[in-house]
């Protein structure tokens, strides 16, 4: 098969092509760098230096495990860029996830959150426009996020519910309470996407993910040439990764508020489980298919436990510290998040435990020195 | 009061404006000419031709009717330009027209849904960066769409909807389904708008507007240069305007599809008297108020019958002609939305009828040598 990754260069792009790569997908990646631009305007760097793509792709292919990979440099926001590869390669199947993916980073000011959501937004629907023109059935798979959701007080469903209403009913999306304006610019992509479906008769799968954890993949391990961006920093780091490097420095763990904010949550390697079965299960001609990505469930407060006791097990005494939280959101709500759907393909999840965040807390123990402090504790405010 | 009004130089803006000067309000315009633009660029015109906006607003200022209105030049997407406005204004109103707000052409090829997205999406977040940094009080009035919800098989509640599901229940933002990648601008801006008033407490009232029909209202028909722009073209033209003028010529009148497609309507006057309503019953802090703002729901078929019938009255024999819908619509639907909102602040629906189409019929007719026969038909297809 032929797969496009749009964001080879991220947390989860890069993973996943070398995943797919061993699997003997052709896998042909875009990137137009902008992760490592935020990086440098706000200061933040991940915990292990990331390889250049070129150097990436380079040790990749020369392992010969699976298919060379290919790399493009180039933005959706420019549909000339994005036109011309789908008429080059006419993929199988495109995974998308090229989108701004930090909320922190979308509520900083004006200029971060339009950023956000015309690279987004406007991007997305470039490679739509794009798809519809040059491959239209090819598979689209977008990363959307969990967090569109919000923290409704019913059973949160994947995409669709069935609303009986005044003795009538119909099957609707969802209703959306985005969290931040990268969330938003999420709700507006589902929006354009389930439109494009239904307009244009494309494919397409939504992956409503919940916040990834975790360093490395079999992959990533097999060369430190091939580390993926580990982020702990305020901008990107999620939680989890977070609250393991603190440990690991004998900082306390930040939690924002009460910690009783609940929160879905997967492996990364179960990530690439995901968009694996959501390669081998596409949604058909006209269909707008949403599945919800996270294998588990917990408040930050329970997160920041296990992590505590994880360190304790290993001599480590980490402290936990309730600070004020810089976000909008409730403090306390109901939340029962479905995610039948990949179970019912086979997902296996790989659960969080404490052996895990051990094994991980002595992985970055070894990169201690790399760890800047100041850039961990949340600058940006939801509002002011 | 002072009242900004984004949009000033369009069909509904300048009625707006008027009636609003009259009141002694003080009454700010802006406006990038970006439909005059669109309307060279499609070489459609509206029927009647409209002076420059400075010239309407010099006319009106010398009736000495109302307070003096001021008119800028500027766009939304520049944020500069309308933070200069809100720091130098302070609104107590903002009132939002300032969007694209045509489904065709934001379906006529990429660059048309890009701009429209660009224009509606950036262009609004940008004016709410502004609020909140110069005039945080200030009551934002946005024009959203019925179109928004598309035609769903439940009742359509204004906004919002009490979802019971599994034994619990929430109050939720109503699903929306849009019908062009126009609708799904708007569908964004509301998200927006709501996250808005959630994180940062602003004022919003998001007006889901029917379709707009009428030539004239009390202030326009007080000098033929303070005409609106009435259209009626495949781009702007709404059915009950495009059905009035092929009857004033004897032209059949297109329905597209079987006609069975049911929308809201509202006469433009209504249009002046629910967002007056709307500024005197102004949404709280940190609240997004949604109003459902039409009079009346019909198929599209009844309307071309009532237009045959109004005609026949005076004498033209009116052919109706069903062409291939141009649209992606459900041809037969349930469709039952609500206005109870705006009639219970009071608002008195001037209802559609044959004397009212008679008499518009009659006005056109006066301008029958500047109809473009050529603009009329529908030349965007959703889907090719």
């Amino acid at each position: 098969m032929k797969i496009l990754i749009i964001g080879g260069d991220g947390y989860l792009g890069w993973p996943t092509a070398m995943h797919l790569s061993k699997q003997k997908h052709q896998v042909f990646l875009i990137d137009d760098f902008s992760k490592r631009t935020i990086e440098n305007q706000n200061s933040v760097t991940p915990l292990v230096n990331i390889e250049t793509m070129e150097n990436r792709v380079k040790t990749w292919n020369s392992l010969k495990i699976g298919k060379k990979i290919k790399f493009s440099f180039g933005t959706l926001v420019n549909h000339r860029f994005i036109y011309e590869e789908l008429k080059k390669i006419k993929p199988d199947h495109i995974i998308h996830y090229g989108e701004q993916p930090s909320a922190p980073y979308s509520m900083a000011g004006r200029s971060e959150a339009v950023f956000t959501q015309n690279n987004n937004i406007i991007g997305s629907l470039n490679l739509l426009f794009g798809i519809k023109k040059y491959c239209p059935n090819t598979h689209l798979i977008k990363l959307g996020t969990m967090g569109v959701y919000g923290t409704p007080n019913i059973d949160i469903e994947e995409g669709f519910i069935k609303i009986r209403h005044n003795n009538r009913s119909d099957k609707m999306q969802f209703p959306m309470k985005p969290l931040s304006y990268y969330h938003c610019s999420k709700a507006a992509d589902s929006i354009n996407l389930y439109f494009a479906s239904r307009a244009w008769g494309l494919k397409a799968t939504d992956l409503n993910q919940g916040v990834v954890y975790g360093i490395d993949t079999p992959e990533t391990s097999l060369n430190k040439k091939l580390n993926t961006s580990f982020h702990y920093d305020h901008i990107f780091g999620t939680v989890i990764n977070r609250f393991m490097v603190q440990a690991s420095i004998g900082k306390p763990l930040l939690v924002y508020g009460k910690g009783s904010q609940t929160r879905t949550f997967l492996n990364i390697n179960d990530t690439l489980q995901c968009v694996e079965l959501a390669i081998k299960n596409p949604a058909n001609k006209g269909e707008y298919k949403v599945r919800n990505q996270f294998t588990e469930v917990f408040t930050i407060k329970q997160l920041a436990l296990l992590v505590k006791q994880s360190a304790k097990n290993i001599g480590i005494n980490a402290k936990i510290k309730y600070i004020k939280n810089p976000r909008k959101e409730s403090p306390k709500h109901y939340f029962n998040p479905s995610n039948k759907s990949f179970l019912k393909l086979g997902l296996k999840p790989k659960k969080l435990n404490s052996n895990f965040i051990q094994s991980n807390i002595n992985k970055i123990i070894i990169q201690k020195e790399n760890i800047d402090l100041q850039t961990i504790s949340p600058k940006i405010k939801w509002s002011k």
